[in-house]
């Protein structure tokens, strides 16, 4: 059933869940954590050393109803989840606008493109033509495995999809195109090292 | 009074009243519009003519109870604002990374620093140093005056009152270091056209 917010907005219920109560794709992780905890630490870590200034946007919640027991005590007393217009990451690297979404799947042969929204697309081809870094962080969960894919390849079996063409991108596209990321401990996993590949590929 | 948060952190409640609640420091200001809302008519224009991507961050807020009265329709019962760790607005223009604050004063002669936030001073540098371009907004309502200043002045203000100096900028230092913001139809504020201005006088 799609219920409309406030806004007007339609909301997309299940992927606003809390983890514990989302069904999670993933049966036999390696690590207790997700690839967003891992990026959250990763950026926290870039952030000390001073390496990026990278941070996971709020997500946008439409407050409706806020009780003031006391002038500086303010609880919320109704609010709903809106439907945010943008990717979940952005920030600056040594002058670059970087922009990105993080994304899972326990597929083992490739990305359901499901796994994205139109207008998490949009936003990366509008970021494009402002000359931004914008990618995804693909986590293959049964592999354990993360890469780094430029949006550009997201955007073409996006359009092609469209078109109907394949829902999916293969595993073996994504690692001949992508960059592997490995797991450290900290930063538990250093994106910015296939963000380096990718600046490089991109300067050719 | 002080309230700590569920995390910890300590809650700035009166900047998160909503704005009617707020005691508003402009009583002739020449619009009905505020400088949040003039900026971001402006981001909206900015975007649909494919301008800049710029976008205000969503308040962060702490989710501590949520109803599900059915599986799609998820109603938030108890949650508190939180402390952001960075600025308002941030976003791509011509490959630049875009960082900054907009603040409203009903001051005649100076902008008080009280105005603003350690933490978001802390996360301009965090941005400068990444070679991000940072600067604040600043309206003076009583003469309905919009001027963008970099973030190094502000800076620069801000650690000499931490030394026991003045703690507010001068209007004329602002008027001569800045770069003023005339008001028009659509964008309203065009404030791209300042930052063009910054980006001059940096690239010197």
């Amino acid at each position: 059933m799609a219920v409309n917010y406030p806004n007007g907005k339609l909301f997309d219920a299940v992927s606003h869940l809390p983890e514990k109560k989302k069904k999670r794709d993933t049966i036999y992780s390696n690590r207790g954590m997700n690839l967003e905890e891992d990026i959250n630490t990763s950026n926290d870590y870039y952030l000390l050393v001073e390496r990026a200034v990278i941070h996971k946007k709020p997500t946008p919640i439409q407050v409706v109803k806020v009780d003031y027991p006391s002038r500086s005590a303010a609880i919320i007393k109704e609010a709903y989840y809106r439907q945010s217009s943008t990717t979940d990451y952005n920030g600056v690297y040594k002058g670059y606008y970087l922009d990105f979404e993080a994304k899972e799947t326990n597929n083992k042969t490739s990305f359901p493109l499901k796994n994205f929204h139109e207008h998490q697309i949009v936003h990366m081809k509008r970021c494009n033509q402002q000359m931004g870094i914008t990618f995804v962080l693909i986590r293959f969960s049964c592999y354990n495995r993360v890469f780094l894919l430029d949006s550009s390849y997201l955007i073409d079996f996006w359009e092609n999809k469209l078109n109907n063409g394949r829902k999916s991108i293969p595993l073996a596209f994504i690692e001949s195109k992508g960059f592997e990321i490995g797991y450290g401990f900290n930063p538990r996993l250093d994106y910015l090292v296939a963000v380096d590949k990718l600046l490089e590929m991109k300067m050719k």
